[in-house]
């Protein structure tokens, strides 16, 4: 497809975005052009837009940002033979080698050479984003067009969830980002026994109440531990899933996990810190796992079977819309906090 | 305790129970008595009754029969230490040894020496009986009685229901008895996406309703195995669980199941049947689980959270109540088939 | 690459193959072009030229028959990223669509849309074939080639033995073909405490001894399943690997497995056979696995890592070799049962 | 049993052990007593006899220490029904309740309400000791006297080991204690590619080799990550074995892992240490594992088939043998670093 379109783009390094005018881009045989009809902000989107660390060592501007996205084929490649012009899709956007260790024995998520669209390529925050037929997900006919956008953020909440034994568990999620709200129903819908979530700003506590959290604890305010413990007969709970970063939240997590507990950790720590790992792992048998986006695509049928059956209800999740020319606007409240998710449109 | 009670015995090989007075029985150091406040009728019961193969091998009349409970104990032991009288229980009714290799290794479910009560042993179809305080189990307190005299079918339940990955996944239960019933809310709770299950008694279909399936197959009228696959994208179920032990049942589960699909046998065939293991089995990648009786106690945590949290409601599925004077009403009830569980009060 | 080549074909249906000289095969984008330097019978192409039911309703001649080799690639298509002229490699076969439930959620091995190389579409009993790149398998350098020819059968046996736990296990082979005979180095290098294999002929069971089988019974006149409990304190062998198809054999692995044992199935029975679900499977709570293929590719890091380790020793495993023009002597040899693995040269 | 018997005994707080006349020890009916022919020094021991931090909070004196041992029963309590006087027997000196969520759930290692014998409880370090049925081992009649009385020690490795998938796999070991050194012949008989093991002082560099590692890399004089990167095509070992509880070596540990791999804690640290979270497990998604005791009894089974089947031979751990009275000698053996096993006769 000829033509130009409108992207948001980092032109060069520093803070902030700028809407440009840029070709639309051109597809390679194993490859579908698609037009975008739902973008979703990711904290990894606040991360580029403010210029942090991170993203000054991995970026090289200038790029078309954005990864989280819902829409239709308008142009198929040569080789694509199991999609056509017309079919709704969102996609995973680790563009991954298919020839490494990982890649070769189920891991994929954790390919040696990821590369990923709207951080290492061009990604979704764009009129159309070019994406390979193997990286592309079909979005059953029911599901709602903003939920379709927000599937890579969902995934790597079922994936934290899933990463070990649900039914009839007890579980802690530290942070209620829009990972964590997503894992309290997540939870409920995979057995869980009971969901507490931590968190101290008030728009996401009463947000983790909407989405179903049995108790919402706010550390600030009140013992976390003691409350964890209290609600399971004393002995911590089952499951801990790290979704905020926050040191203290984390050390809050290992005096809440009872003996031969798992503690998952999805949440990015921004710097090392200090773990008594005789106390904390090794005298209570605790088992500690570092998550890294989705299982490709184990956990893409996992979140298929959850929305289409209905177990799992993500609408409240999405508490802002904007069009893209308002993008500014968006990362505005992105980076207050006070949001779910960000759709943009 | 002195004095007598009344009991429900197999006094002499043959169809049918009688009523007796006998006395109540005298406990051991490690054991407890406790007043019976509910039973439930269990398939094997039904056995017994009708004094089938089974039944003439295995039993040694006279013996008090019954297995499924709920009480307060009455009296406790010289050595048992975590319980009181006054205290609510029902019981895992398997004695076992804990000394061979299954007990050793977490599995005495499968002990290689157990005695249970109700079969070899007198059970609890009395006003009293003898537990060890290994087997007993504290009912939580806002477990309804008449459920608390079902953990032992509902364990048959989860068991096989937990027997390897629910969440998102499609069950196709064969067979609407009990414990098939049971397994409905079970799945939906654990997670599964769908939940078939295929009875030919309209009685029991229309409590598989109830209890919460997607779809009733009758499979006297209806092309079982062209319904799963219609409803699973053409590939099958995930997992079959069988609970029939009808060989056409069986033999339509394996229609029925997609390519590495769990299949998992609780129900008893009466006798040999044939199987074409490769096309079945080994082409398709499929695995096929033999499940006995309940995980010591894994599966009683389970239950206990199941129940506490509210995600399974067993109350539609206790369909009959009887004093245990009017037994044979009871169990001409429990033969006839049209009926979930009957309590015996 | 222009030109013509020998190539061991079935050109009609019926028994028997024929050499014929055909075009060097073209290659593909995504293709490789590999000269053949060693080639392996399996019983698949035994089956094949017997021209059985199996082979009737599957194959579509002509065909160039064979799926066990080693080779160096001489021709790279255009998209081609990992290898280069002058590689050596051997392949797996099976060419899977990538895009099904079973090859997104890492199991390729049982792809719903695979085509086999040398059953589906032309093999290696050539001088030259086509392999995509995606299912090439780099040889590591210290590998003897007539070992690297037969990653595929071995592959069956290592996916088979490692299908379960196996460390400090005892396990029982049934049947001493080329698959049988692999599996033994490979239960001890895997941690096997003892094994037994069964087998009628003597050719193969003086091999299997050489392999390092602890016992080899003979069950036309030895106590197949009281050898078994005997050698294992009564109790029976806690894994059965069947790789006979012989429904005798099938019925004696039941007789000699534990409970809670795996029971692991590979060899195809020719028809259906009658099983005592109750007595063999539920009552004793064992798990049956239909086996199937190889993993993709879990399973051939496995197999490097046993043979370059030097853990597994398979060289007394190859009996036979000849010129690839002398196959009739090589069939024959094979479909007396009188040899291990047979080299086409 | 009347009389007197030795004990090596912590009399009071404070440095040392004294060697005291006591009464053997009366046993309960569910109790045998064990004339105890072998002890062994664990590390434990070592931090009872220097009095460290630990023991102050731990330990209340007077008490008998010691807790690996191998003896015979020479009287038997009136419930005991598995073991007669004449048995030869070691023990899990972990005494659980039984009636934990641990204990019931196949987790008594890890039982909330543990009482260790020579730690809690009066210990093996003496003529004597009484020991509940329900933690005797039965050792195998060709098992050494000396290798019986270490089943505690070989345990943790085994339960080290273990906690993963072994077969094919690349191990590194922390630290060429007892237990780091009793871990590589574990790892080769599981099924390990390539064992490496990190250790500064000479004399256990030297064990390990004799005890079949791969590779001794001393940390101090070699880039040990660089080694054990090259090692493994450059992506780190799929498993690390921290047995030292050095602060550097675990480090260490993470620079030399590959994505996805095990990290299994046994060693203990004496203090909190700094850990970057992102860098070391989250992104490379590494799972981190507390270990802790033994499996309860899966591991003793595991133990005795290594053992039984010769693919163990922990014969060169034991370098030291001394009388109960030379304690003296035997404990500064041991805190000199300079000792496998030591082994009180």
């Amino acid at each position: 497809m000829k033509g130009n379109m409108k992207a948001l783009r980092k032109i060069k390094p520093g803070p902030g975005l700028e809407m440009q005018e840029v070709p639309i881009p051109s597809i390679k045989a194993s490859e579908v052009l698609i037009k975008v009809h739902k973008r979703a902000i990711c904290g990894t989107d606040l991360h580029i837009y403010n210029w942090d660390e991170w993203s000054q060592n991995r970026l090289k501007p200038p790029l078309t940002t954005g990864h989280e996205f819902y829409g239709a084929i308008v142009e198929i490649g040569a080789d694509v033979r199991h999609y056509q012009v017309g079919d709704l899709v969102t996609a995973e956007m680790h563009l991954v080698c298919s020839q490494c260790f990982q890649c070769r024995t189920g891991n994929a998520h954790l390919c040696e050479n990821v590369v990923i669209l709207g951080v290492d390529g061009d990604g979704c925050f764009a009129d159309y984003i070019a994406v390979p037929e193997s990286n592309l997900w079909r979005v059953p006919k029911d599901i709602d067009p903003e939920l379709a956008a927000i599937y890579d953020p969902f995934g790597n909440a079922v994936h934290t969830v899933m990463a070990g034994p649900t039914v009839g568990k007890s579980f802690l999620i530290l942070g209620g980002g829009p990972i964590g709200l997503a894992a309290i129903p997540v939870c409920k819908a995979a057995g869980a026994a009971l969901v507490l979530l931590s968190e101290v700003l008030p728009f996401r506590q009463e947000l983790a109440r909407t989405m179903g959290a049995d108790r919402v604890i706010d550390p600030a305010k009140e013992a976390l531990s003691e409350i964890a413990k209290a609600m399971t007969s004393g002995q911590g709970v089952d499951v801990v899933l790290e979704m905020s970063g926050h040191p203290a939240a984390i050390a809050q997590g290992f005096r809440s996990i009872r003996k031969n507990g798992r503690y998952s950790l999805l949440g990015i720590p921004a710097k090392p810190l200090s773990l008594d790992l005789a106390k904390d792992i090794i005298f209570p048998g605790v088992t500690v796992q570092g998550i890294n986006g989705r299982r490709m695509f184990e956990t893409w049928y996992q979140m298929d079977a959850l929305l289409v059956s209905g177990k799992v209800d993500l609408k409240p999740l999405i508490t802002h819309r904007f069009k893209m020319e308002d993008f500014q606007k968006a990362f505005e409240v992105g980076l207050s906090g006070n949001a779910g998710k960000i759709i943009l449109e």
